[in-house]
């Protein structure tokens, strides 16, 4: 029956024999795509219950065989900050519980009729939430965002290609293991729905298979992100940077303007959403500046200026370089603007479409800022900070997307659904609404 | 402001003059689609209606620049069809009219609010669609198609890049001329908002620049689609192929299903929604097959069939390729499937995932069908022809799309459409809601 596939790979100067299991597993995820399209609720849900289940009897386990990663991992170096997210212990495998447990009250995404339309009597359109198909994910470091990402596929009906960092591979063998074993379980059907890639050479492959891979969700470094929309004409959902902006005009409360941009740049320093460059209006400059550069001093932050702000405080000079830079750490470019207009340029500009904040009393402002600034979050009076999905209120978050099509933001369960039209009739043919005598459509919106 | 653009294109390899003046005229389109962020509706209406002044001021000069276009083609031998297509006359100029007439009556699609959230007292999150940003079209023949999205993306605050067929390259240049004065007479802030390229050259430097166009559209020919999913990762909004399946299950009424499956093929057989293989369940085809083969025989359908098919009617040997065939034209391969499970396998296996039928009398048959089937359409009792975005009531259509992703089937105005997230506070800070005496977020829906 797949012989069109076949034909296609085996004609692909990439085929080989990586390739050939690669496709093999990718093809497998597609058949199991097609049974998980119409897979019930209650199925789904009975298949997170018995993960929960799983990792609970499984515990051990999983908590020895990440201890052999974590041994491993500080033999070859790896660093601290890596080796503690790479830890998989007992409070993380609850935390994961946890997790499953919120998504099992989450309602189904999938059936959803997003419009009903009467296009004649007894000739009735749906347009209905449905599954993508098969999705492959690319993470780092962190097992348990291999936990969340294969509960929210099984939740949304996706099959799901997973490739984790090869620092936690017994730990992620081990969880694979025993959410294959808990799904089965429950329905024959889920049979392939989860599979777990082991070597780069395969991502590197599954990249190459456009028409049995629907979506590609990378979880990890920038560099990681890049590199993957690089390889693939897959669609890629994630952000690759993350700089993103605090804006005070000219009317700003100096002390809210104050806290909002102090959260924004050092409440967690190291992530895509906190601030990288301050732009400060000309009018507010000398008021705001020196109090805020000192507030910033003494938490370490090192302040890089253009030359209006360093006649304003002591700043090393900002290059070109600065405004499109991502430190993620201490440190921060400030610019001094003569207008509104000239910060939503600049924005616009050196920006990556991310996150932006403008601190203003005034709404006509905030509005225009919000409109007209292209970022999929766009923030007035509050902290860069606040864009994810747990703060959202989105439950589980699959990513951060900048991207411009499908979805953008914080990207929750949504994320993982598309539709499909649904056409019922009763016989009725296109010849009837043509030529002499043709039948009107009645076009009427269903509730 | 722009030198980051600039320093990515011009360390690219393919930096040359015309990429300099594409890459130019995407960054005009790129300034324009920040300003079209936050056009007000009544503006947008006004430019549509001054289009549709200017197109009726400029009557002649239009439909002069086609004949010529006309004759340059007839002496260059293209062929009678495509002259037909690229004809634009008083009544295809009266249609364009009616079009955006119809256009402005819709209801604005951005800055409706998708969705709010009370993340806490007085911090409230809406998201809201907005304009993806800059859209690339491609189309071939028809200068109708060059009216009919330069007004769908002025009506959703999108800036355009057009390229159209050379042989329509006059009467293109007088309508984007006509289209320009009009728009930008109405409000500055159009300026460059609709540019029209004239070289295929053009076109490929474009199809590099993901970095200033958020999505292509292809309108034409298979093969204008293929090759340009093929070379470019700027997403793409599209359908290659139209393989459609009409699938007769054993209870269906052999009078419905001839009716159907004869309009699926017969209505408009050049078309990517007319059924190109004709699946019967084993236990009807000897009653289904001889009266329905007659039929297509009086109407000129060449049939191809398996080797169970053949036992039946009279028929050329189906082979593997005929499976995949879009045949667009008067011919038919038939196949004999042994259950609706063989057919759904054949139809996810074989098909493009467009639009896909069954006939049958049982709801549960039909709604398995529809739930399995991967398809953009899945349709129950009707002809495949209905697929298209006019007979759904979409009003004006972007295409139709198989990607799995951002849109799909039929695609109107919701195509050309995304969401930003706008979050409104008082100066709250992250750093509130962790630690001691956290706040905690109410996620509150709102109406």
């Amino acid at each position: 029956m797949h012989q069109r596939s076949e034909r296609l790979i085996m004609s692909s100067p990439m085929f080989s024999s990586a390739m050939n299991e690669v496709e093999s597993a990718a093809r497998r995820s597609r058949e199991a795509s097609f049974r998980l399209q119409g897979i019930e609720l209650e199925k789904k849900n009975a298949a997170l219950d018995a993960i929960i289940d799983a990792l609970t009897d499984d515990r051990d386990r999983i908590v020895d065989a990440n201890l052999k990663d974590l041994e491993r991992a500080a033999k070859n170096g790896l660093a601290k900050p890596l080796l503690k997210r790479l830890r998989y212990d007992d409070q993380k495998l609850e935390e994961s519980i946890e997790s499953i447990r919120s998504l099992i009250d989450q309602p189904d995404p999938i059936g959803v009729v997003l419009k009903r339309t009467e296009l004649d009597e007894g000739l009735t359109l749906e347009k209905v939430s449905c599954p993508i198909g098969v999705i492959g994910i690319i993470f780092e470091s962190r097992p348990d965002a291999l936990l969340q990402i294969s509960t929210l596929c099984i939740k949304s009906g996706n099959a799901v290609l997973l490739k984790g960092g090869s620092e936690a591979e017994l730990t992620n063998r081990v969880l694979a293991d025993s959410i294959n074993d808990a799904i089965v379980g429950v329905d024959r059907r889920f049979e392939d729905a989860v599979q777990l890639l082991s070597t780069r050479e395969e991502v590197i492959k599954l990249l190459e298979l456009d028409s049995l891979v629907d979506l590609v969700i990378p979880r990890g470094s920038n560099e990681l992100v890049k590199s993957i929309k690089e390889a693939t004409r897959i669609p890629v959902l994630g952000h690759a940077d993350g700089i993103c902006h605090v804006y005070v005009h000219e009317d700003a409360d100096p002390e809210m303007a104050a806290r909002v941009c102090f959260d924004s740049k050092c409440q967690y320093p190291a992530v895509c959403n906190a601030m990288e460059t301050m732009l400060v209006h000309q009018a507010i400059a000398t008021r705001f500046l020196p109090k805020m550069a000192e507030e910033f001093s003494k938490a370490g932050v090192e302040l890089k200026g253009d030359e209006d702000t360093m006649k304003i405080i002591g700043a090393k000079p900002a290059t070109e370089e600065d405004w499109t830079a991502e430190y993620n750490d201490l440190m921060l470019a400030i610019r001094i603007v003569s207008s509104l207009d000239q910060a939503i340029e600049h924005i616009n500009s050196y920006g990556s479409h991310h996150t932006d904040a403008i601190v203003t009393q005034d709404e006509k402002s905030a509005t225009k800022f919000m409109d007209e600034v292209d970022s999929s979050s766009v923030l007035w009076n509050c902290s860069t900070r606040f864009a994810d999905g747990y703060r959202y209120g989105l439950g589980a978050e699959v990513g951060i997307s900048t991207n411009k099509t499908h979805a953008r933001g914080p990207v929750g369960l949504e994320g993982l659904v598309i539709y499909k039209y649904r056409l019922s009739g009763r016989g009725q043919i296109v010849a009837a609404y043509s030529g002499e005598n043709a039948r009107k459509f009645t076009h009427r919106q269903l509730s």
